[in-house]
């Protein structure tokens, strides 16, 4: 090597934005940096962004999982200053300026963080084998194995109780999340599996959803939880509310008011943060929330932003900005913009402010609960406006088609295309 | 217990058929029983039947599994006379007439084993986790995580020649498999990666295609062979004729004329049939196929049936009837009727007589050969025949639908719908 001086640096050199986690938050920043003159990284520990709200359907064997994913590099393709990798972080070098994964080390000039929830058991982690949560692709197929695997084994046993246990099915939490997978998984039972089974009768399938608060869809109106749960008694879940889960194992859960002989648990009860917060060794809220400033950025550094349901932010009157896309969405588009504003040496915009645009939740066939800044709905209007909003929000037209023509297929013949019972770890 | 009598048998009670294995042979007698006074049970590994003819489209990221496969049970739903259960079989009780399977002991009158084959690497094992061939769904996920994979891999690699080694693809075998999955492949690297990505050149990818004999497609005429390695040549594919592989590592393959680094192989080279022959102490022929007599029939075991890739059968002119669909459905309907006229009391029908359709092999965009009894095609005409004939196959309205709107959105925009990375075992 001869001795050559340094290249001396370009002092108008473009600065280097890495967004970890492209869900609905870092997609948006990477989005919203289109037209500015920075260098984009979205780093993820999947190649695919997932659209979490219809991961129940996949659960549910409605939809596949490709139904509800795209390559994030796809999704970014015509967006010259974004390049994507593959990789996990393991920690953040917050004094140097660098994000370390697994695969790749990578400096920075702003860093954000979007690296969401998953799901809580209130320190009983043991629980998580014999109770999956859903926030992955992986966690969906994993329901949708032991959910079809349950009626293969009830239709092979021999002993009536050990039926019975197997034909039951607890959701521990009546949030969206909880309301959406009894809904399917009742009508799974009720609608879809009769005809194909000869030992058994699916229709006799328990579906049992067991919430601790005082009422399903807490974050809704009391008329709206009332009429959720209205509707899904009459479509045959047991709901059952102030009732507390004290313990799980594989053959079924204690409840405060005994015990309940369930062949699959699904937990749905809780989140907690990702450990984005301990990478960088900020201040957290009691769910492992980064504290953020009025910009979105960690307290003593402006170059970090956390944002999505990794970040705690406060709504005026005091209230926590909910852990939803729009949301995530919001902040991503809100960081963008501090971010395209200082690359421009421009004054950056005023403090976040976080507009709620409502909030749905689909019950089954026919029903759903929407409530919106104007008004409430509920019945057959709110879930042909359910299906229409989360069709439009499905990325590009062919997975809208697809998936349009899935439901309009399946809701006409009652059927359900992707019972797979793939990859089979949990055996019979 | 009182000391009752025991209850008198049904002297014309109806006979018990248990039919192994849900491929194209064992539905196909399980559908050809519908009016046949039996109790037919089908018992499979797994929930679902593959349409195995599409399963490269699945490892190449074109279609989801929930495309090709239907839940047995549902396809049999109005067969009143069929059930289904699931179960591995772990032997046959040839003496008392009875199937022990992990899940369940099944006595039958006639039973009929149609269990498929599965890669065979002549004595080489331990070259199966390195070179993956592609018979069940889980198999052709794996190829499609070890395919997207590379591509990521390639992006973050700093050394030129492990880039290299990453992009480059090598098949093992040049039969229909292997010709559709170069061909699949090679689109995938050139026409859907390359706006994807930043710092590598997808269009630099080697597909390498290495066939032990003197040419591909070695069922077909010679000058269809001849066309498909031309088309392939053209498509950007190295066809390597007359090349034995040696061995097979995780860094590459060795082939006789040197070493070919490669982090992605995929292993189409040859069969072996399920050990069914094994379950019976039935005499087999070189590949593990159980040689049967003119009514399909085990020699010494009229009541035991081998259909499809199991058995070994020969054409008058003593040529072997290949392992193609065809082929298994043929003598899945040809065993029904057998068991139909035992049941009936009535004459049995002629020996089996195999007639050959023809043969599909694609090769790419618009590029396909056929061979039928009467004509032989090639190019574009031929691609379209074997598109129309696929999507007939298929079961069901619905996957008719969706395949063809996938194969149509996906041939005008050069994508694929369904590049998933799931369930990341094989860590970068």
């Amino acid at each position: 090597m001869t001795d050559t001086p340094p290249v001396p640096e370009n002092p108008k050199r473009r600065r280097k934005v890495v967004i970890v986690g492209a869900g609905f938050g870092g997609l948006t920043v990477a989005r919203g940096l289109a037209k500015a003159d920075v260098d984009v990284t979205v780093l993820d520990r999947h190649n695919y962004h997932c659209f979490q709200p219809l991961l129940y359907q996949v659960a549910t064997a409605e939809l596949s999982p490709a139904d509800i994913a795209w390559p994030i590099r796809h999704v970014l393709k015509d967006q010259a200053n974004a390049r994507v990798l593959l990789g996990a972080v393991t920690s953040v070098d917050v004094a140097n300026r660098k994000v370390v994964a697994d695969t790749v080390t990578l400096p920075y000039d702003e860093l954000v963080l979007a690296t969401g929830a998953t799901h809580s058991y209130f320190g009983r982690d043991d629980w998580a084998p014999v109770a999956p949560g859903m926030k992955r692709i992986e966690d969906a197929t994993v329901i949708r194995r032991r959910l079809l695997m349950a009626f293969e084994r009830a239709e092979l046993a021999a002993d009536p109780a050990e039926r019975e246990r197997l034909l039951t099915f607890a959701i521990v939490g009546a949030g969206p999340t909880g309301v959406e997978l009894a809904g399917a998984i009742v009508e799974v039972a009720k609608k879809v599996m009769p005809a194909d089974f000869r030992l058994i009768d699916p229709r006799t399938a328990k579906v049992i959803l067991i919430e601790a608060g005082p009422r399903v869809l807490p974050a809704f109106p009391e008329d709206l939880s009332n009429y959720t749960k209205a509707a899904l008694e009459k479509m045959g879940v047991d709901v059952r509310v102030n009732t507390r889960v004290t313990h799980c194992d594989a053959a079924g859960v204690d409840l405060e008011g005994g015990r309940l002989d369930a062949a699959t648990i699904v937990w749905a009860a809780g989140v907690v943060a990702s450990p984005a917060g301990e990478w960088i060794g900020a201040e957290r809220d009691r769910a492992g929330r980064v504290v953020v400033g009025p910009d979105l950025s960690v307290p003593g550094h402006p170059e970090i932003f956390v944002i999505g349901d990794t970040a705690s932010v406060k709504r005026p009157d005091g209230q926590p900005v909910p852990g939803v896309a729009p949301a995530a969405k919001q902040m991503g588009a809100y960081v963008a913009d501090v971010i395209a504003c200082r690359a421009r040496e421009a004054v950056p915009p005023p403090p976040f402010a976080y507009k709620h645009q409502g909030d749905f939740a689909t019950i089954g066939r026919k029903a759903a609960v929407v409530q919106l800044p104007f008004m409430n709905m509920r019945g057959f209007t709110a879930w042909l406006l359910w299906c229409v909003a989360h069709i439009y929000f499905l990325i590009g037209v062919r997975h809208r088609i697809a998936v349009a023509f899935k439901w309009a297929w399946d809701f006409a013949t009652f059927q359900r295309g992707a019972r797979l019972i793939t990859d089979q770890k949990d055996q019979i």
